[in-house]
């Protein structure tokens, strides 16, 4: 089954190879894959035709951060911070004891809502952590649940240490049994590495652990204050450091100088009413970049992409092309992925269509909803030819 | 024909005498009206029953502040802007140009595409403005277009002195015959008192002009820096002054002694890089603070009062109650309304649901769409139960 896609008002591919000049340009996607893309008058005939009408196409959006395997309502605890309560740092434990007490059906069912929810909102390429067990029991089924709904799955054992647990034995689990009972659900180990959470000596010990197992490494850094997260995840090669939002220029350079991700987690530094990750400063040095929502029901409960790249253009001072580039090539590039974010030929057909005819409405926009038609996996997930809105 | 809602999980009404205690509620409309509120337990049966499954019920937004009789489109001014072009104060006038290029019927069709998305988002009742047409005809089209979509109607004439001409003959226009024109199409009048549009003495004129014809009050001030314009509408005993960006200790003492509403803009803060508007020291010192969109192609093109409610708390520090009630009564008295705003009975049916269980996930859950359901004057206009997405 193909399909070609035309009425095109601006394509974006990421391909280096793929058209250029002033257009009209098409697609074909075919079966899981984009096929082709070219000058619409060079366009071969598709099993079926759809005419956009005159709007964006871009890559679906790669969302790489997130933490969606999670029981439990902290809307309360929400309203009554933003009236002037002071944050409860006891707030992943809610979640944990919530989580813990859910069944397998509870937790997969709301991992899929957000999942979808997050789908009708463009985004078709998904990262979810775990962390919310903090037992070997506990974590390894949210593993086992995340990887059968998500496209990439962290393990996130080392997010806090558990209400009651001796921080060095928790460790000793973590980095031992809970790792290899964990591993064959996962891709990936990350590490909370802030004050009250895991310094650097203990970071760095997960992060060998996981490392020896063959997982790839990630690392949530620098979000409450400076700290040793982005320097260690560059020292270990990570894929990605994460929120990146209290940086020195010591930090800024050696992201620059690595092929370690600064992944931006912009709605999480709203939600907390804290500054703007320094976006501007992080693409003049040259660092790559991705944008992710961090979707968690404690700091940044939104799943919406759309959000992230227009708060990066409104307060991180990006380019609309930089902050779409960011949530789309750049998550690829957090997780190592060459498959997703882009258009190219032989990518997978993850595209999303705007009702507004160029990216630059994400940012123009903000707040309306401009998903208009989304393919995952050349499947249509969000369809206003057949399901008008 | 009576409709009765129950499955209410938090009902917002603004209603001093409306129910009180843990619930649940329910709220019966009729006709255009709210005809009963009060404990579930105690509805009286209606023509038909609607469940609403455990959401948040509140009275649908009051967007006091538009611009959306417009042609033309400035995506890629935006778009070059955001990559750090200087801002061109010429874009006013290149939407003057393209909106007296059009026909009535284009005029009409966007405002209507705009107002439909903005209801799609629970807006109930929206104020737009004249202001890109400046002269006698263009204004009085827009005048008149504007009076058979929306609620209230604004003339803003004095928005910039059209290109080429003089501005005291311009002036002398816009408080003569340009307002003699509009007046039996608008309630409102307005000006853009700030540098580079209009000063003090000239606003002043407006407003008495506007005043002579039995008109209401508005003002656009403090909007890019400190000036007259909160001062002056005090003075002039305007409805609303609005932006209120850039505000002296003397501005915040003069809302807060006030009749006139403190009309915040959190979305064209945004979208233009300015700080957040001191929402948080106007709540304190008193003041009745509006939330509206401003929705408009050149500064905020946005009609997400959502966003705005998420806005004001996250970066302008006001509670979600308060900014609820900033998003629907201040808008209200904003507009000399008492009739929407509010669920008390008597008023208009003006109604929304959430997809949510509290109108806190509004500020909790940023950028995700959560309207769920939306009465206008008893009218369902958004209803999942019709029209499943
Ligand atoms: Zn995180
Ligand atoms: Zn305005």
């Amino acid at each position: 089954m193909s399909t070609l896609i035309t009425g095109i008002a601006e394509l974006t591919t990421h391909d280096p190879e793929g058209p250029g000049g002033p257009g009209p340009f098409a697609l074909v996607l075919d079966g899981a894959r984009v096929a082709w893309t070219g000058l619409a008058a060079d366009a071969l005939p598709a099993d079926e035709r759809v005419d956009v009408g005159g709007r964006a196409v871009l890559p679906g959006w790669v969302d790489s951060h997130t933490h969606l395997v999670f029981a439990g309502d902290r809307g309360p605890e929400f309203a009554a911070r933003m009236a002037g309560e002071p944050y409860a740092a006891s707030g992943i434990r809610t979640t944990v004891d919530a989580t813990r007490a859910a069944t397998d059906d509870a937790l997969a069912a709301g991992l899929r809502r957000h999942a979808d929810e997050a789908a009708r909102q463009g985004t078709t390429c998904l990262e979810t952590k775990t962390g919310y067990g903090l037992t070997v029991a506990d974590e390894t089924r949210a593993a086992r649940i995340a990887a059968a709904v998500v496209d990439e799955v962290t393990f996130l054992g080392a997010h806090v240490v558990p209400a009651g647990a001796d921080p060095d034995a928790y460790l000793d689990e973590v980095c031992g049994p809970m790792l290899d009972a964990v591993a064959a659900h996962v891709g990936w180990v990350d590490v909370f590495c802030e004050d009250g959470a895991f310094d650097e000596t203990s970071s760095a010990r997960v992060l060998r652990a996981g490392a020896a197992r063959g997982l790839g490494l990630r690392v949530h850094g620098n979000q409450l204050g400076p700290g040793p997260g982005v320097r260690l995840a560059v020292a270990h090669g990570a894929a990605s450091v994460d929120h990146c939002t209290h940086l020195t220029v010591d930090d800024v350079d050696a992201l620059a100088g690595s092929d370690t991700v600064a992944t931006l987690l912009p709605a999480c530094d709203l939600s907390t009413r804290q500054p703007p990750a320094p976006a501007r400063r992080l693409a003049d040095a040259g660092a790559t970049l991705a944008l992710a929502s961090n979707a968690n029901p404690g700091s940044s409960y939104t799943t919406s992409m759309p959000l992230c790249v227009a708060l990066a253009v409104l307060q991180g001072g990006l380019s609309v092309d930089e902050a779409v580039r960011a949530a789309t090539l750049g998550g690829a590039r957090a997780l190592r992925r060459t498959d997703v974010g882009t258009l190219a030929v032989g990518a997978r057909a993850d595209v999303q269509v705007l009702d507004a005819p160029s990216a630059a409405y994400l940012a123009y926009r903000p707040g309306v909803p401009l998903t208009w038609a989304v393919w995952s996996a050349g499947r249509p997930t969000l369809d206003p030819l057949r399901d008008p809105r």
